[in-house]
């Protein structure tokens, strides 16, 4: 399988203190309410980057993001390269699902270049 | 190559009035500005349906939303059954995209038990 | 939505019949049996351009192949650039299908330089 | 991130020596030739299951099978269900790529009901 890189792992490598611009601009982010009501439409955004921004150049871009509830894929955006007018930016997308149970969400992206990356897992409490 | 659906087109085909509901839930929707900043994200919304609601049935369901700019794909989004919940919904997602020159956009989506259908062409003007 | 380019009308209009080289190698091609047994796995070769080769570069390579039965998706492969070696080639993938009735296959096939592009229908029968 | 399975991993864990079956159906076996030519195209066979067969029911079927090369994803197809007949068989894809240096090959595959599972790597020397 390919190795998937998680920015609060990589933190830990030594002398990769140095590369937090790296891990930050690949790292997918879940920005979401934490509780949602049961059978209602519920906004899940999701940013590669929090800080800093991505190439969107033609050998080099965000390809992918999906959206994964614990072991249940919920959605997956695909990009071109060019979606971001090949400027520096953060790759992004709100999904909208309908939760039936609490959930634990997480976001894989992908990187042309630099591979799979995750991002923190978000609970979200279903009520 | 498929047929491709499109509820304006349907619509003066004879006897088909009466299905407004199956036109209106099949249809993607584009909903954003008319007006975008050159090189600044833009919020692109699509939603399949505007009055009626689409099942999300492991055997019938919409599977995916594109977003095309002329001959263009700018984003996909993809769903497995169950992402709505199972209940009857309408799929959305907001794209993000980075505008160059003007737009003229349309969404084409896929149910899985009737087909590809078009949206409207939404034009967007850069500026 | 897009317009969906295919060879064998571009090829009527006035002045093209020069541009063979580009139809070619924008168009999908379905190789396959005309006979299939119902029930049995049925394999479904694609391969974009029949004399012609089309390049495998970052800003400009094919992305997607569809195959269709009518107006039914039965799968999609997707590439990345570099799939293909960065080479002059032909996108190619075999399927594999379970048929249970007589088909009317398509392929389309998407380069992210000049758009959409179908096949030749092929039909299939089962028995 | 979801969970990754891996039957010779899974195979390990205390009392699941009996589900073999379920191991097997759900991990994909890369097929292809240990040698590679320089600049040819290469194909790669990637099948689910290898003595056992998956459901293709609408509630239950493998969605989609990726082929990597180390963090390289190369290429990727999709599935909706029905694609086998809504029989018991082993989804299977033949990719075709072009290689320039020796590659380690992955292939990871879901199922919409049992997550994320990876095949065994297989190294293909490039000459």
């Amino acid at each position: 399988m390919p190795r998937i890189f998680k920015a609060s792992e990589e933190e830990k490598t030594e002398g990769k203190e140095v590369r937090k611009d790296y891990f930050d601009r690949h790292s997918p982010v879940i920005l979401c309410e934490k509780t949602a009501k049961k059978g209602k439409k519920f906004r899940v955004k999701v940013r590669v980057g929090s800080e800093y921004s991505h190439p969107d150049d033609p050998d080099h871009y965000i390809s992918y993001i999906q959206l994964w509830n614990r072991e249940t894929l919920m959605a997956e955006t695909s990009f071109p390269p060019g979606t971001l007018g090949n400027q520096k930016s953060q790759a992004e997308v709100d999904f909208y699902i309908i939760p039936v149970l609490s959930m634990n969400l997480s976001a894989m992206s992908y990187c042309t270049k630099h591979g799979l990356w995750q991002s923190e897992p978000v609970e979200v409490q279903v009520i």
